[in-house]
């Protein structure tokens, strides 16, 4: 199995880049690494990482997209990017999984505009965040790729989505709710009536009806299907809220004293360590004929080496096998 | 001046409602308060509340809009529930102000139904919801009233917004933020980048650019301007996702000793306290002809009360003035 990792995408390329390949490489015996990237740079890296495997080989890319590039422009312009050429690199079948920490628009358009191609049955990739919540993960898709999909392309949301779920989460039977204003079947735009018709008549989806943004950290619900508009309002608004909170609480506490914020300390650690975003390594682009793993422009080498790992499961467990299984095939409902 | 409450709306009515009113018209001496509902319920609740005052008075309506009814049909068959009948003593003139804390979409439509009208120079209202964040309050509108706007909507719920924040939240000049999914003027979908067009053109507008979900909670914006079904799962998500945290976080520190707990409590509390949600009185529907204060379902006696004070201050600071001036003169710019 052959992973290609862009070195240099992401806020803190290539070094932590290079300490999570250093990691992953360790920890799974049957994967080989190919980096791409500037030369130089990976190989200094390397050195730094006394990372010396034969299993990682290097890709010399001369160019660079910086993280505030304009996805379509970069990619015409850029052709010798990292990112562009791991996705040239799926495309001809010599890795069989792509990883990138850099411009996130970017990256999903050399996916889509390189000949990788979609699975069978699927019309539109879309982008499955990982969310952890006090109850256990959820699933939140589409977070960006398509910001005004069709209702198919919901329905095939829940479907790629349930199928990560399980495969990945090892949620059992995963339960579906559309994202809405209100529970009710009537509430919401065109396009949530539309696709939740489509959805609630596939038996194979285990639909628990519309659900509102406050659910999304209570416990009914697996995967949440909406729009790439407003699954990235969730992701960030997530992010920055959680982060807002503890920062608050850290004030505050040392406030009322310096004894309580040390005690508390080890409080605030765990919790953080039960709901780290970096132990689902990324979000992975569903519906693509590769397997695709985007990761956040902040990752640290802990993200990156998930990342690989679950790129592995991924390739391992035939997670893209499953979900043309589920779209190729039409539903008894006849969705 | 007189505010007409709906005595029967909420999860807590009819007995917080009273509760919240008996606080209201002792605060406010100028104030009269008309309350809608059913007499026999509202009397005891009167009594229970050892409220008698002369400035409060009774209008009797036999029927109740539940919580989960379809908005639109409830009142075409329930003319003389609460909310319809509020609705239409505003389009009469009869009062000033109008707040519930009743079915929502029911309230907003009954609005929109009544022969209220909007303001000069407004198409279409919106709803804005006051959240509390670590470095004051910011306005997201619109959470509800329009999931599919236009543009010129979305242009319309910055000036309102702006209105809003500068006279009743005293923010001398509001910044104001169009969400999207990045930064950059290209990103977001058709309705964002015409909308932010639109704005950033009016120099009374001190437009930011685009912001994502996590600046909300960050420092560098006043107003978010965003479709209601965003803005709605904004809303909502922030709830949820606060209260989780906040539960978690009980829940490990009482795992972590007991002692802990006790110290931690008044900090909690504390942070509550500075980001109680009821102080802002609920969210105002913006651009009707008329004050309108939309309740959360779960209002206590002190959101009711500070509803009604900051109905008064719309009613006295002339918001709806304010708001007519921006809307019905053009722009320098020309937008």
């Amino acid at each position: 199995m052959r992973i290609a990792v862009d070195a240099m995408g992401g806020d803190h390329a290539p070094r932590e880049i290079i300490r999570g390949v250093a990691v992953g490489i360790e920890k799974i015996p049957d994967i080989e690494i190919v980096l791409y990237g500037l030369e130089d740079r990976i190989k200094a890296e390397l050195a730094h990482a006394e990372l010396d495997n034969p299993r990682v080989t290097i890709e010399h890319c001369s160019q660079i997209i910086e993280m505030s590039e304009s996805p379509v422009e970069a990619l015409r312009h850029k052709r010798d990017s990292s990112i562009a050429r791991i996705a040239v690199a799926a495309a001809r079948r010599e890795v069989d999984a792509i990883i990138s920490a850099g411009n996130t628009g970017a990256f999903a358009a050399a996916c889509q505009l390189s000949r990788i191609g979609n699975l069978p049955g699927v019309a539109r990739p879309g982008i499955a965040a990982t969310l952890p919540t006090f109850h256990g993960p959820v699933v939140v898709c589409d977070v960006g790729a398509n910001v005004t999909p069709k209702a198919r392309h919901l329905y095939e949301y829940a479907h790629m989505s349930v199928c990560y779920a399980r495969t990945i989460l090892g949620i059992k039977a995963p339960r579906v709710g559309m994202v809405s204003i209100g529970q009710e079947a009537s509430k919401g735009n065109t396009l949530v009536r539309e696709a939740r018709s489509l959805i609630e008549q596939d038996e194979r989806l285990n639909f628990v009806g519309n659900v509102e943004g406050r659910d999304i950290f209570a416990s009914d619900c697996d995967v949440f299907v909406c729009d790439g508009f407003v699954g990235n309002v969730i992701l960030k608004l997530t992010e920055g809220l959680a982060e807002g909170i503890f920062k608050t609480l850290r004030k505050e506490i040392s406030e009322e004293g310096p004894n309580l914020i040390e005690q508390f300390e080890p409080v605030i650690e765990r919790i953080w360590q039960k709901h780290d975003y970096t132990e689902y390594g990324g979000a992975p682009l569903l519906g693509v004929n590769t397997v695709v793993i985007i990761c956040h422009g902040r990752s640290d080498h802990r993200a990156i080496a998930n990342a690989i790992r679950v790129a592995a499961e991924q390739v391992r467990l035939d997670l893209n096998g499953a979900i043309s299984d589920h779209l190729s095939k039409p539903a008894e409902g006849g969705a």
